[in-house]
């Protein structure tokens, strides 16, 4: 018996030549037939995206209400900015006027999906935040105090985190949600982002595959990253010199589907980048997402669990959350397809009962409130799934393809879906 | 004003010559008396490490109860295991006595602490596990079953997550919580570990700095991770050819302080590895720790919070946690020193009181428990500073030190601390 295991073991070199035992195995064309397709539409993609998604932006919308974003800043103009701020305000007390702040609205009210940028916008409401008045003196202080400390990381030029910057001054910002979210008020008073004002999250998300790119001045070779993956870096403004000779962008929700697809090396099979979040997307992922995206000009594929969660995941990469939807221009990614696991591939893939789950109450009603979704509205194909799936009241889990095999994920459901173009 | 931005702005060269404002900063040396005596200390180390550490095993030990300990196993040794289970399995049957499995004991009344070890072991009690009885048939089905999936990867030669083993067969394991207990219970019984049964954690560690190391046939040096760092690898098999010319280990229990280190390039002013799982330690980091600690032969210094928890987390990585304690050998790292935060830092280093927390009655019990604890008895100076922390009823978070700047950990705890070789 011993003598015979080294033969039985799966080498890399099996992909055409296994058993096609599998469902649906025997539907798949050589790699060559399916690569050939992918380069054509890759092609079209970078084709594409530069000569219209580059061109719209707010400013080209004639829309009816004026909306907000915030772009960008050096650090020296963010500086200059707080600067300017401080020397306005201390004209207003000079004069007998006393200060006030006047800050750009973030609640529900003043959002505003824009259909043509497939994204959600900040309307242009503003409140006061007077310090002469009792319900505000507090936040008029807390919102003083972190443009004052945003602008001592501009001279010192590093990069803190959301946690840090609450620890400086526990005393007045009391808990850690006040000081956070004056810090979200402080991006739309300087029209800048988060990322200009070097608050940076926690990183979360990891990439592998064909990509090259700079982080902090070093130069990192993602299929040099063995299975562990590069962890993303969570501020962005150090990350450059993106190139890439992959075909498309995998965006994957789980981790466990992510190390499938690493530990097989998806990625020499169909050249690839393979990125994930690890469940919520975080704000690094999302910058890290579209700087590929604008810079490489690839497709990117989704591959989420088959449940409102997973679509919801899709949106907040394709359009934003609404609570930093003043900056949505910068944290999402245009033109994302839905690549599965999808409702209909249920059925389609004979996902065996016993690995399908049944939704909760509180799924379906989520299933049915993100229907009334602009963003899923505009896509007629996403509108069909999603329907499917409250009517069926079955979800599904990327794991579930585990049913037939570890490798059935890599070695026929996405290779399938390559070859048959299969998204949405 | 825009002309003397630059000059005002760090640089980072400015370590030895800025102005020493911050509280005592003015202690410090230069950095090369600090990193002289940490290089003798160093050198003492990996004599020490390699004439006793090295020694001591159970076996050593007359214990007056016996215990049991897993294992590394090679794959083709898991596969052999599980085939002559089979076999006796089936001689069982045939011979009409039909079977049963043998399950070591993972309850907490069969754990021991074994101070010369410094770490909790699972003693020898086993049950059985008969197909024969209504109680016991489903455990018994679930546990074929896995031993029929392991066997499977040892003859593909990949790694899956738990998750995925879950899902080969919902119906019969029901929630994964049974799939992974049974999962443990396997590797109690063919005595090997986890990692050799080819079931991998979700990775959710990063290391940065002075190693060299190979992930899946990759060489990935650490220094030229940027600022997001290498992710540690969830398969600690595959890691390898480990070199590095750092003097010693930084744990670092939180996000925020470790990429304030990897910013600053703290390992280029003190040859150092930093490393972190982000919270709660997780198998992978803790199985890469211990090869780091044991083929580097450096000390391993903490940074965790000053809570019950920071301590906790430091005992986990230092003697194991209680349900993996079968695997303890594999999964400890001897010898961690707590760096700090420690109780008698709080007033040492004048932290101000609005960022001191008041600990709340659980935590207050968790530290009382904590007190009595062998791991923590058996170090006098944790006793000490334990006592304390329970006594004033004040914790701080690592972030704490952002009060004296952003830099403050960085550029003078840290420091002092190493040139003090204040650790316990």
């Amino acid at each position: 018996m011993a003598s015979d295991k080294k033969k039985r073991r799966r080498t890399d070199s099996d992909h055409d030549g296994a058993a096609t035992s599998l469902p649906h195995q025997k539907l798949l064309k050589p790699d060559s037939a399916i690569l050939s397709s992918l380069k054509s539409l890759s092609a079209a993609t970078s084709s594409s995206t530069s000569s219209t998604s580059k061109a719209l932006t707010l400013a080209d919308l004639s829309l009816s209400s004026t909306c907000r974003e915030v772009i960008d800043l050096s650090l020296s103009s963010v500086q200059s900015s707080i600067e300017s701020l401080a020397l306005s305000i201390t004209h207003s007390i000079l004069s007998g006027r006393g200060f006030s702040f006047s800050v750009p609205s973030r609640s529900a009210a003043n959002h505003l999906y824009v259909p043509e940028l497939d994204r959600i916008v900040l309307k242009d409401k503003s409140s006061l935040r007077p310090y002469s008045s009792v319900a505000t003196v507090r936040k008029a202080t807390v919102t003083a105090r972190i443009l004052q400390l945003i602008h001592q990381l501009c001279l010192k030029n590093i990069h803190v985190t959301k946690r840090d910057l609450f620890y400086t001054d526990v005393k007045l910002f009391q808990d850690q949600t006040q000081s956070d979210s004056v810090l979200d008020d402080v991006s739309c008073i300087l029209g800048c982002t988060r990322s200009s004002l070097n608050v940076v999250a926690a990183e979360k998300g990891v990439v592998v595959g064909r990509l090259i790119f700079s982080d902090n001045g070093d130069l990192i070779d993602c299929t040099k990253m063995g299975m562990g993956g590069k962890a993303i870096p969570p501020n962005i403004d150090r990350v450059g010199d993106m190139s890439s000779d992959a075909l498309f962008i995998l965006l994957v929700e789980k981790d466990a589907a992510y190390m499938r697809l690493a530990e097989d090396r998806f990625y020499n099979r169909f050249p690839c980048i393979i990125v994930t979040a690890k469940g919520q997307p975080d704000v690094a992922t999302r910058l890290f997402l579209r700087k590929m995206k604008m810079e490489l000009k690839l497709p990117v594929l989704a591959l989420v669990d088959s449940d409102p969660y997973g679509l919801k995941i899709l949106s907040v990469y394709g359009c934003g959350s609404k609570n930093m939807s003043y900056d949505s221009a910068n944290l999402t990614t245009p033109d994302i397809k839905w690549l599965g696991i999808r409702p209909s591939d249920l059925d389609k893939y004979k996902i065996p009962e016993q690995c399908r789950l049944p939704m909760t109450e509180q799924d379906i009603k989520t299933g049915k409130d993100m229907l009334e979704e602009d963003f899923v509205k505009k896509n007629p194909g996403w509108v069909e799934e999603l329907s499917l799936m409250v009517k069926t009241k079955q979800k599904a889990e990327i794991q579930a393809l585990s049913s037939f095999g570890f490798q059935y994920l890599s070695e026929v459901y996405l290779p399938l879906k390559l070859q048959q173009q299969d998204w949405l």
